[in-house]
């Protein structure tokens, strides 16, 4: 008999509500917070948008509202959109090299499919990847 | 000779780039992650932005862009707010009485203000805080 082999996904549920229940594990979404350093293009706003749309695409996440500001004193940007999903957010601080990106991500959206979408947009030197489960039910 | 009691923000210093540097630890802000449970009125969109809005005051910050949108298939409310110190955001889940916020604020806004604010407005039963500092220098 062949073995059938289950795809990665086969433990992950989506209860009505979007909760996720995975490895007896359930909560409402994953938060990634995404340090960036030594990165470039942190003041072009046009950029970053492109990013932004390019990781919430990546993370198979949708669309909702986009809006971003740019800090004429320091040429830093702010940045969020409202996914179906959570969101996304960017603080850029380009005197440092430094951005702050957050992905908060509930139902079938990756977030940690941004990760390599920011590497090829902002070639940071270093990343620091943090994760929260937001929303966990004890069991 | 009079002895000066410095006030206990004196510690703090913002660098022109608004990075924080407190008792050596240098950073670009403090992100707070607040996970309310049994808590009411998280379908009430208005009650919500009027919420984000009395937030963003307490904690001493500039709000340049706010946008919220309600999901009229759990009645559940998400929501950004732009800041000149970073971002507020809210996602809710009513159904679960659930709702997570997160405060991230750079320069010398005090995103934990916010907690009685929240408390105040959606009784939460029970509150998980994160506290995540954004952009540590190590030194």
């Amino acid at each position: 008999m062949m073995q059938i082999i289950a795809p990665a996904e086969s433990g992950v549920e989506t209860p009505d509500d979007h909760f996720i229940l995975r490895e007896d594990i359930e909560y409402a979404g994953l938060h990634l917070l995404l340090d960036l350093w030594e990165a470039k293009y942190l003041d072009d706003i046009k950029h970053i948008e492109k990013a932004m749309r390019q990781c919430v695409e990546a993370c198979g996440a949708t669309l909702l509202h986009i809006h971003l500001h740019h800090f004429s004193s320091s040429g830093g940007v702010s940045g969020v959109a409202v996914l179906a999903e959570s969101h996304m957010s960017v603080h850029t601080w380009p005197e440092r090299n430094y951005a702050a990106f957050d992905l908060f991500m509930c139902g079938d959206a990756e977030p940690e499919n941004a990760i390599p979408v920011l590497k090829r947009a902002f070639y940071p030197g270093r990343m620091e990847v943090t994760e929260a489960l937001r929303g966990r039910v004890s069991r």
